[in-house]
């Protein structure tokens, strides 16, 4: 007995009008009653993911698995307090932007409306299924949520407090579909109903959002890697660029938006190089470094060209000493994975170059890549960060699972 | 000897850097320099044209299909000039918005920036080569153009005019590729290249467009048809209905944003339907109606599902009478395609639901969906209609073949 993902997303289509058409007041008072059910359902949730975490422990998952998949009452709180940020944030729907009257006489603007339905897959963290759905239904969008096997019965727990917020409200519970039984066939087949879901957000391991750009005849946002550059101009006042280097690689490793590589200017390299010889011994950071580089750094191994590709996830880092800007900025587009890149530098001219010609979906100037988050840059709750062009690029809010139509007013216009 | 499509999409990708950099002056040249080219061959173009057409006459192609494919002197001078309008629009490149000063200190703004490398798939008309080569290249992208088969004399000769512009500009040619012999293997490889090839707009039938949406893996906005409506509400002031339904459905039938369905308030239907009887009799249209309407119309068939569907690009309509506004706008979320839709009403509350609860790309408020087009919306020459959410949703001019990345100006800041 298969899950029928068919029926789901075309039950999903059919209750998008419901979500989209709410009232702010319903939409806050929706959301409120997730956050509300999430702490009055503390103990079944937990007892849910206890299932989950004896199955991991069974099946021999990795302790950082365990680590992802692991929710206790605080952790169920921190859910629901990001549920109530979500739903206080301002509306994002049916703003009308930029009304001009035109030659003609119509005048023209643009109304912020919901995408429809969007399907969701990802991987361990049962934090995903509530944050993508408030986020989803924030933005007036009914949502599909494909979590990890090892998450079923938290995801299960957890799609049970959505269905009864929901049918607080009267409103149907297919706006918010959690698939109870994740096989990869029906992850397949979803990947095919263009007629009914209007956009898929893969997170996760590059496979996966591999796998799922390939086979989807449905628009993909993707967040793939962040492989992140620093930049250390030649005219870098190194008192900022140290602690943005050690800010960068070292308070999370784990995160995409940490530092994986760092470039320095040969002109500024005698100065920086020992200091960042002694930040990387300090702090344990094991170093992979071009032939230029080496020789200032204790206990480094040549740099491959995988070490310019990698995303180290760890306290590790690339390090190459670059000959002028130029061939930083054509290192980064080479290497670079489209996420964050930083240039240090007090002068005018590289800063201006750097921020225009390096096109990652974020880029700093003097500040530090662990800025790169919604919250940070003041989304609010992010969905991820896209590394995707099309549609958006960067942190990924409620404002970026919306689009805008064409609105026109007239008043008996004809076109001549 | 087959195109190698793999190859010329790397080296577009290469390019695209040279394209994205020009200043504002550089692009302006480039562009006028291709309006120029135009003007001074139309001499080879117009033979290359007759090449086209010989072998579309010898091998039988429609008189629809000859006519879209033949060029005159007059139709190279239009392109030409369409091509210098592109030029002299406001810049869409380079504009940082909305910056912002948040609690960390530091300041995010949004930079508007080119997508790289767009593909554009299209049929016969060769004008469309020039002009979508125009608009990419005004927001900085490379363009890689796969046009029909039918029209590959002509898009050769284009082609040659848009490299010497570039080669004139000590531009390389990769920035604009014309497919020499565009056969379907060429496609097919070409949706493959996602590691160089940032977006692909298929344009023309409907088949087209759904083969190239299920086997591309990269994304895609769908330029599909329009099935396009007008409701007459129970408040509508017929003197400006019966216009706007003269204009929609008579004005130029071959275009997506003429109308196809008329859907009229049963407490109207008596004093709007012959007014609307006279019309269909005046023009010649042929019509398709509901049960109630068909008694007002002379010469009325049936209208069957098919009817509701169908997007006759011709002097005929489907016609049906509703109960109430909920009908209306479930008939239109059920058979509208997302193009436009068109309400006549002088009822403040109906006209608010109406902009608000339909979610085609353009929603009219008492005007023609005539002015369903860039230019009449304000937005200069288009590359075509999305009927995509995705991106771009409506009518997309060069600013819609653009993306925002974040830029964040910081003075060492590091996150704490």
């Amino acid at each position: 007995m298969t899950f029928d993902i068919k029926l789901a997303a075309a039950q999903a289509k059919a209750a998008k009008n419901a979500i989209a058409n709410l009232s702010q007041a319903q939409r806050l008072a929706l959301l409120l009653s997730v956050a509300k059910g999430l702490r009055e359902n503390v103990e079944p949730i937990l007892a849910a993911n206890k299932v989950d975490l004896d199955n991991a422990k069974e099946s021999g998952l990795s302790d950082a698995m365990i680590d992802r998949l692991a929710l206790n009452a605080d952790g169920v709180e921190a859910i629901a307090k990001a549920v109530e940020e979500i739903a206080h944030q301002p509306e994002v729907l049916g703003s009308i932007n930029n009304i001009q009257p035109l030659p003609s006489g119509i005048q023209v603007g643009k109304m912020r409306i919901p995408l429809g339905v969007i399907a969701m897959i990802y991987e361990s963290r049962p934090n995903v299924t509530i944050d993508a759905a408030a986020l989803c239904l924030k933005a007036g969008n009914a949502v599909i949520l494909r979590g990890g096997k090892e998450a079923q019965a938290s995801n299960k727990a957890l799609a049970s407090v959505l269905h009864s917020a929901l049918e607080a409200q009267g409103l149907p519970a297919a706006i918010a579909t959690v698939i109870p039984v994740p096989d990869r066939e029906v992850m397949q087949e979803m990947l095919t109903l263009s007629e009914s879901i209007d956009l898929i957000i893969p997170r996760g391991g590059e496979g996966l959002i591999r796998y799922v750009s390939t086979n989807s005849q449905i628009p993909v946002i993707q967040h793939f890697k962040g492989v992140c550059h620093l930049f250390i101009d030649k005219d870098a006042d190194l008192d900022k660029a140290i602690p943005i280097l050690e800010n960068g690689k070292t308070q999370r490793t784990g995160v995409c938006n940490a530092l994986e590589t760092l470039l320095v200017h040969v002109d500024v390299a005698t100065q920086a190089m020992p200091k960042v010889a002694a930040l990387f011994d300090e702090k344990g950071v094991k170093v992979h470094a071009c032939e230029r580089a080496i020789g200032y750094l204790s206990n480094a191994e040549f740099a491959t060209k995988e070490d310019w590709e990698a995303e180290y996830l760890a306290l590790e880092i690339a390090v190459k000493i670059v000959d002028d800007f130029d061939t930083a900025v054509t290192h980064i587009q080479e290497y670079g994975s489209g996420h964050t890149e930083v240039i240090v530098t007090e002068n005018l001219a590289s800063s201006q170059r750097f921020m225009r010609e390096v096109n990652s979906s974020v880029i700093m100037l003097n500040a530090s890549s662990r800025f790169s988050d919604g919250g940070q840059l003041g989304l609010g709750a992010e969905i991820g960060i896209s590394t995707s062009k099309l549609h958006a690029y960067g942190p990924m809010g409620a404002q970026q699972l919306t689009t805008e139509k064409f609105v026109v007013y007239g008043d008996g216009h004809i076109r001549v």
